[in-house]
């Protein structure tokens, strides 16, 4: 048995994306900047691929730039901005519990001399937008803040951090990576200005992404060149990866939302069972796939590894970080401590994700966690009575 | 009939390497990051394409970086350089003809304070080394000249740059895009410190390219996040696209290099009979599967055209330019007039290319540019006599 419960890390590539992408490989495998014909299909293949996902956060297809992937479009967003518009102002305000990618790109452009604000977040992992408010200066030009936090799965409100940065004149920049087509993202509704996307966290191909503009804003290009996609980004176009993201898309249904959330609070349920436990994230405004638990007296990597030797894969903060040893800096900014912090491992279902997995799942853990335990040098007194936290 | 001579665009993925791929897109879909098995998997694979690649330039694994490909790779080694070494100077050397990407991301870093000298090429277009050597000064940090022109195919002298480079102290790139696999490089003979490679130009999948980075070269990222890529790029690895690379280096043969030239000579030959014809780039230096030719008096969109109702693939100029009506700035380099650089079609084969498709496109070319010098309002009293530059 394998079980697969780090959707949250990457997913399988849907058969029906597999379908669509793999005549771009070997058959129509033009360029889409060339003249002939295979150049033509591929372009127009790349361009129902870019409406489908316009349509989707009710954009126009213009304002919807393909790149190679998350940490593409949120470094391109971030330097895109700060490169383009020095002469506005050199501050920018993002949260605590941003990517790694918007982190890292962050400490790059202070050295580059701008200047960086992080917001605080509360014991959910949400701005609260009076602090925004409070932290925007006339010297700001961009704000940045993910719509749904890829460890503990919190969503937050982006349609209030829109409407403060639009009624300030300030650009709104949104990671959407784990939330785009689990939460509805707007950008009209929601007044955001950059949203970042991927593909392969919603069963399409890895080394896809993109970056919705809306429409004149100042950007400069990450990757210069030969001007593909409107000026913003060149790079011959991965035409089979933009056809696969445009199909994962296109291939979404509702009910797979429904199905996660009720399978999501069932394994929730069930894991809160276990003494000395708590979930971790807003507990409504949640991913519809993410469960987010510490284990108290238990070293997550050892219960991951026990997981791992029964078959199922989950993970230990974000995958991106996982080789490190530092607790996660979204649990320290929810105010864990470093020792619950590293006892706490992400459960992210898909829509292949059936009951009995879970029942599994939840069996699987207990035991780790009896086991673990029995050989922890901090084990307490336990007794397996009912956890405080059962929701 | 459809023939694909457009190969320095972009290749048909060759049938072994959608075979290596394929389970990685729905099987082994791990995230290479990931602890648990489905990522250790993942991340075995990335290793194994990495050895093959880095083998293959003399280089070792932990010197070559998985990109989004050539453009990535290119931003990526002249933003990186000069970031990362602007303590040392600001100076740096590219040649007139390099690739879109490396003039715009030069233009924009002159925008950024660093100064760029760009070198002329003589008519074959390659760059003498005394001129290099004469227009390194001490405060140059880097030095960027392509190994293969991706228009006219001229192989230029990378050793001789690079020995002038490392005896300076300089930093030398070479990007190898049309190069790679179809002429030799070895970064230690070569004393090359950044190399540029990409997949799709071998019958790899779009997407995925490397940089090779010579051990202990001051670099900053382009891409700023989790720390893969040993730091240097961070971003979930396109294991497919990375697992399709390293195949299709594997699976390179020298003997098709011998098929293309000599088919490619003989292309050269077929079409030099036509009158008012000239090659152009270096007649023995260059790549085994370019044959760039302008045919006087012909536009050359409109021969692409007739071509193209013919089933024919070609290109003018690169295909990353091919929707400006600019004259290349390659052909414009190596002396060419405005007029004979509009007239210009590129014509690359591949592995695959037959003897029948070579007699079919000369026969074709010559039809067209027949009919459309009897539409020429430039026409000359021309008379179909022997071609002035038979080689």
């Amino acid at each position: 048995m394998r079980i697969y419960l780090d959707n949250g890390a990457t997913t399988k590539v849907a058969d029906e994306v597999v379908k669509a992408m793999r005549s771009y490989l070997d058959i129509n495998y033009g360029n889409a900047a060339s003249l002939h014909m295979l150049g033509r299909e591929a372009k127009e293949a790349i361009e129902h691929a870019r409406k489908i996902i316009a349509q989707k956060i009710n954009a126009s297809p213009q304002e919807i730039i393909f790149t190679s992937g998350g940490t593409e479009s949120n470094n391109f967003a971030l330097k895109g901005v700060a490169f383009a518009n020095k002469a506005k102002g050199n501050h920018i305000i993002i949260s605590k519990i941003e990517h790694d990618c918007v982190l890292k790109a962050s400490e790059w452009l202070q050295k580059q001399g701008f200047d960086v604000t992080y917001l605080d977040v509360d014991k959910y992992g949400l701005v609260n937008p009076k602090s925004l408010m409070r932290s925007i200066r006339k010297d700001t030009i961009l704000v940045s803040i993910m719509h749904a936090n890829n460890e503990i799965g919190s969503i937050l409100p982006i349609e209030d951090y829109g409407t403060i940065c639009r009624e300030k004149g300030v650009y709104f920049h949104t990671d959407a990576c784990q939330s785009f087509t689990k939460s509805e993202i707007d950008v009209k509704k929601m007044n955001l200005d950059l949203v970042t996307l991927n593909a392969h966290k919603i069963h399409g191909p890895k080394g896809v992404g993109a970056l919705y503009i809306h429409k004149g804003i100042r950007l400069a290009p990450l990757l210069h060149g030969g001007g593909h996609e409107y000026g913003f980004r060149s790079g011959t176009s991965n035409v089979p990866g933009i056809v696969g993201f445009g199909e994962c898309v296109k291939t979404h249904k509702p009910e797979d939302i429904k199905k996660m959330t009720e399978l999501r609070a069932y394994l929730i349920k069930g894991l809160l069972r276990i003494p000395h436990t708590q979930l971790n994230g807003h507990p409504g405004r949640r991913l519809c796939n993410n469960a987010n638990i510490s284990f108290n007296f238990v070293e997550g990597e050892s219960l991951l590894m026990h997981l791992d030797m029964n078959g199922i894969a989950v993970s230990t903060g974000s995958a991106c970080s996982s080789s490190t040893l530092e607790p996660s800096h979204v649990l320290l900014a929810i105010g864990l401590k470093h020792e619950i912090a590293h006892g706490t491992i992400r459960f992210t279902l898909s829509r292949y994700t059936t009951k009995e997995e879970i029942d599994y799942t939840i069996k699987k853990v207990k035991e780790g966690v009896v086991k673990l335990r029995q050989m922890s040098p901090l084990k307490p007194g336990l007794k397996y009575t009912k956890s405080k936290q059962q929701n």
